[in-house]
């Protein structure tokens, strides 16, 4: 097991999954300690730094990677578990955004009115008490909210030739946006090309369900991965697993395609992996699915699907890899005096 | 305060939300303890019982109502408090339906495919537990599920002299077929119609976000509910309120602009009864909003959109009829002993 | 065969479809001769007629009727066969509607930004050339269109017992906005309620495809339709019928289910009544369906989907009725001086 | 002027719009005499060449390009004029797809349900009528479709570092699939890289509107363009123009999406160019706008918004280089025999 630890100069961002030549090589049972800029490159930081002026499109979303996967074919499966994902710095930002987010009209779905005024709202990090300071921009309420912190982007470089934005999220991963992608869960993704090429990001110290506005607490983060690979086992859409579910991704518009998608592969998880006819699989997912929505904003939309594993039979999905990822996890943080970290036990 | 106690005759059943004459006519205050029938009119009772061979269109979820209450006006609100929630069956019912459902082609999603074969699940309930035996109809698996009472189907007479479908959720609420209807929540309905004329039904045991296959682990219930009237208060779309939430709905298709409505409510709310500008509020709502689907299977889909109290200011939504309709909940429920309400403190 | 001439008070309007008691019976064979209002109630006459001031909801979009046809059943399909759609004034109205249209966030899809202006523009009526003047609110320009009267709304009860808002397009007809509505055509619908109650309403002296902003060139109408029923033969969508064409309708959201209903149904109507094995017919649609968007405005999306008769064999849909009502069109016509009727050869 | 020929070798073929490297380099100005493979690659050839078994993904739909134009930057226009288009083979195929197309569940649209068959309708191309022969494959029914040639997809390297695979439509163009590119018409394209790398392909012998099982009449093109920048002018979302038609493209989910994208970029159009209001654009737009769907079956749906230039004021679109790329046209075909083009007065 090596330890890989990379700080991308702003010259070495990716943009975009797919069509970057690979900042690194690594091996499956590779560490990897990453630093991530925040959505805005960095270039938000206080209320007069409004997107229009200060970020340049498409210079949005910055990736750290990508990572080229010793061994990594197309066909296989991709395994990050992560280790532990921390703010690196004391503040964070988010912002109203002219024609993006799901309360106002946008390029894709347009309308002759006026767009919505952009306003950044900056937010203090409390690392003791792990929270962070709303303020009200026009008017005096000030709130604690829990850190929950988690990466908006994880993803490879996607099939068929294709490069996406980083904005986008499909079935390479991306830009999926949602709360789950947090410490302590291992995220599996079918490998496209050559090397896999993956790249994270977008680090959220916090964010609803949904991202209404479409910009989450925006902040730089500290995270460490630790990556397997998963030989001639195929995976068509992201999917998530921590101690107590498995979590099935679907991205698309219109919103219940992206419903449909998740709900499907959650389905065809269980029964391929569980040992359930599909239609008694469609059954029990009908009645224990937990499906709060991911994101509303971005280019597709993303829901999960979420399946209790008190209620399942006994399964091996990805060969019990997960198992493996979490030991190597527990000895990290021990030796990083971590604690124990979140959804391992 | 009158204690109202009803159980509909099968002739007396409600098939639609408007365009019927109520069975009762009730007093703000008063207490209702209902019995409502499941959502195939208890004509599914075995493996057997195919909903294309026992059930007739339109006579599908049935309701117990419509309950005139006196001094209702269009502009008011109506507050029902859910004081009890509880099976009235050892048994429930699901099954797939043909075209109906998220991961099936439909009526109104057609496709030339094959539909779906008809399957009927019977659960057994274990009440001691509080549990549902789901078992496989087509392998050997079995699994106990917590009960999780709750009515699919809550509402009022629509607007613009319409007759709704008792399959339908919209403005006025009907078939949101949200787990978040549970023992212990007051739901507001904005008042379309002289006497409002409010029904309830479709019972379910429990659910999971999305009710993908169509159909709850549907049964019977017996239920009491306490309801009140806010007069001049207008309520555009059916909320939610619990212990913990206040929650927003929007019913729409597609998906999205459930997910739209729902949250652009629960801003709206925060502007008006919490003292939010509305773009503080779009931005307190993003970082902080869970956003569980309800139903992507009925004619219009629901989501839910729901703001944790412990992150707001205070505020005084509908008067406060809240605190005093669970003082009334809760002098119910001790003199029937009940133990506490979910929901209320 | 009897000729019923029935202008409607304006008490006696229908603002839903259901839910109403009929204004007279008819019988199979019957010409009505009828005049509509217009879909603001006629209260929309000079540009500071605005909807806002001058209409009270739900009570825009009248509709003249319903009509009790003699013997039609549930299973039963009614034919309504325009013979003339005149316009009954010299002038004619259009407007933006606040939160209504395709280009502006609408109850449904709704945003935070501030809603679009309301204007009014009045059309002047050529009644010799035919034309409209269009003529610039915020600017100079004029120009003469084409008139091209057409019917919004026809409809019947719907199912479910069911009454909808006269601005809703569903299965039962209703608010479809589709140009292909003119004079010459036969429209099918299904019957839902013993004496399939329809009316109509409505009336555009032209509109483009989609109908944007929510509002054709409104005016009040002279129609003279002709009735006939085809016992026992269901029509699930309403479909129209022209010399050249068959057209299926589809009304739903989002658009792409409206695409689908209307394919779907042109796909297998070919299959039924024109002997093509669905897949065949799938595949002739694909490279001969014309398809233009009937509205993308209303409560539901309307398509029409049509297949030009010199492409396909012989059929006889609807027993062929169409003949029949083609010859009492022109002798209705010759008697009354109209010259040939359009699309009756 | 000068003219290139270019036949691509089966190794050229590009799979992409953006990521590849161009294949000519060519001046505003030039001709281009180009062939194009089918949307199959020309693997399907007879019934029994099942796209499942002969096509390999991602390698369908090739294009002939891309090229380098001289001078071109991002914010400018690239216009591509259609001298002629014309079948290169006396036959062509269609085809059902598993899971692609608009009455089947899909990969992003799942079911639980059957796939439909895959069945291959082979055309005869009758050259001296310019008819097509459709064959039922599962009946006896034959008939002539009249040739309209025109091709799915053209278009430019797209914004934002992405590669897009030839069977997605969107800002840049790509397979919008829509009847109206034929031969007369001229395209315009808003350059996002230097040298624009524009390229075509997928032609179509002739297709209905919506595409609705995801396949045209698929054939090899003779295909000859001129090419023209517009220096300094941007534009947002695909154009197209005719002698009688100025025409604007959307390309999104949900449907409504892409009609709204349509129909706002002629409203803006109308604004910019033809001196209105844009609430009188929106007005007239309403009342004129033909708008027939192109596709619904790609990753992107596809609509065109029509306006008929007899209800326009005078206008400069694109300072008038279509007036200039007609004569460049109409003296090619005069001086290769080929008669009047469709389109060019």
């Amino acid at each position: 097991m090596e330890v890989v630890s990379y700080r991308p100069d702003p010259s070495e961002f990716a943009w975009t999954f797919g069509g970057v030549k690979p900042v690194r090589s690594v091996k499956p049972g590779d560490l990897l300690e990453l630093w991530t800029e925040d959505a805005f490159a960095g270039k938000v930081r206080t209320p007069e730094d409004l997107v229009s002026k200060v970020c340049e499109f498409p210079f949005v979303n910055p990736q750290t990677g990508p990572f080229y996967v010793d061994g990594a074919q197309p066909g296989d499966t991709l395994a990050i578990h992560f280790i532990s994902i921390e703010p690196a710095r004391d503040w964070a930002a988010s912002t109203t955004l002219p024609l993006f987010g799901a309360l106002t009209s946008t390029t894709h779905n347009p309308t002759l009115q006026v767009p919505l005024p952009e306003i950044v709202w900056i937010y203090g990090v409390n690392a003791r008490d792990r929270t962070l300071t709303f303020r009200a921009v026009r008017g005096e309420y000030s709130v604690e909210l829990p850190m929950d912190p988690m990466h908006g982007t994880v993803g490879v470089a996607p099939a068929s030739l294709e490069a996406r934005s980083s904005l986008v999220p499909a079935e390479h991963g991306g830009n999926m946006d949602t709360p789950e992608m947090r410490a302590g869960v291992t995220c599996y993704l079918g490998v496209n090309v050559e090397g896999a090429l993956f790249s994270i990001g977008d680090g959220h110290y916090r964010q609803g369900e949904g991202e209404s506005c479409g910009v989450a607490v925006e902040g730089a983060m500290n995270t460490v991965i630790a990556i397997e690979l998963i030989k001639g086992v195929m995976t068509a859409w992201p999917r998530i697993e921590n101690d107590d579910y498995i979590i099935s991704t679907g991205s698309a518009r219109p919103l219940e395609d992206a419903f449909r998608i998740s709900h499907w592969d959650l389905v065809t998880w269980l029964a391929s992996d569980y040992g359930f006819d599909p239609l008694d699989a469609y059954q029990l997912v009908t009645q224990i699915s937990e499906s709060p929505v991911a994101n509303v904003c971005d280019p597709n939309y993303t829901f999960v699907a979420k399946a209790a594993k008190r209620y399942l039979p006994d399964g091996d999905p990805y060969r019990g890899i997960r198992t493996q990822l979490k030991e190597v996890a527990a000895t990290y943080r021990s030796e990083h005096g971590m604690g124990r970290a979140p959804g391992t036990g």
